[in-house]
């Protein structure tokens, strides 16, 4: 089954392009290794600013990390060409916008982490980390980054 | 030498197999390239919870950081099947759970490396970043993350 | 045109090569994929410590970005033995530690990301990702590693 009638089934709408906001490219590719820059959370097409453990609760950030994942799924079509061109996806690095007792950053995660294999089956489970970090760009409450393994 | 002769030699005992506790997969290949998942510090099999320059010292986080190494080996081990299969570690990324006047990240971070180098000799020489994060995944003072080149 | 000629135009001078302070390597290749481990700022050949949003402002962020950048150079340099190998930047990971309301991390990477791409034109584009730290070795106010692929 092609991944755009995966999306389909799970009523998921792929953003438009948006250009990067600063001097990088959205993906670079390797050899069959993919690169995908780091997404940050959004809502309203704007930066979903916030902190975990603060003002952010672990459900929303999961729903923030599900969303940003939608948006790396869109930047791998817009510049691959074809979603179906991706093979695996190889590593995921989610870092969480976390006050100083906020310790649940792997269900933060898992909202990315489901939506690809939601997508992609077993050639969606990642390798992985998750972190707490102080502050991130635009004051987002999460940023992932991916690398995906292209045919 | 194999491996597990040098790991007698250094009374280093793996560890059982431990699923992810999240949406994901304890290690990727890709080519004969192999991300293993951040792995965070562990005692008396829970998360070793604390942070440095606040309750836990930088000797305590070194050893909390070897002790991470083992379990990436011990992972390794569990998932390829073989630890003689590992050809060279290539890099480590290393996260340290920090207070805001800690800046020993790099001492904390030798934990794990120099046990790679001790296992592996030269192979175990690897490119490696450490840095200082507002919390971890259940409260760990340290997680690693690494990656392999798989023979 | 060969990357020294660039280099000159530009008036950089790459330093003289400088050992890791700790257990690591300096680069790792594997395949033509080179890690190169993660360089802090420097000013006066010593660690450019400060924090964003508290003693230190985004311009003087963006210079130890491009300062880094410049020190990463150096160390390829050094270890490949020939800039001319390398074919283009892969990825770039900028920590920048930030105090809690600090969020242009971006903008201080882009000293690191402009800086390669004046050097190495379209091949210096790379994929990156930017974000907020608590703190960093030797209290660096910048830490940045890259992956380059070499020819």
């Amino acid at each position: 089954m092609s991944v755009y009638d995966r999306l389909k089934e799970l009523n998921i709408v792929l953003p438009a392009a948006t250009p990067p906001v600063a001097a990088f490219a959205p993906i670079v590719q390797t050899g069959n290794v993919c690169y995908v820059s780091g997404h940050i959370a959004k809502r309203d097409g704007k930066s979903w600013a916030g902190q975990l453990g603060v003002n952010i609760s672990t459900a929303e950030g999961k729903q923030a990390a599900r969303g940003i994942a939608i948006d790396l799924l869109g930047t791998l079509h817009h510049e691959l060409g074809n979603l179906d061109r991706v093979q695996c996806i190889v590593k995921l690095f989610c870092l969480v916008n976390s006050g100083p007792a906020f310790t649940e950053q792997h269900l933060v995660a898992n909202g990315a982490s489901e939506l690809l294999q939601e997508v992609f089956g077993e050639a969606g489970k990642h390798a992985r980390s998750a972190v707490g970090v102080a502050q991130l760009p635009l004051g987002a409450c999460v940023e992932i980054e991916i690398v995906a393994q292209i045919r």
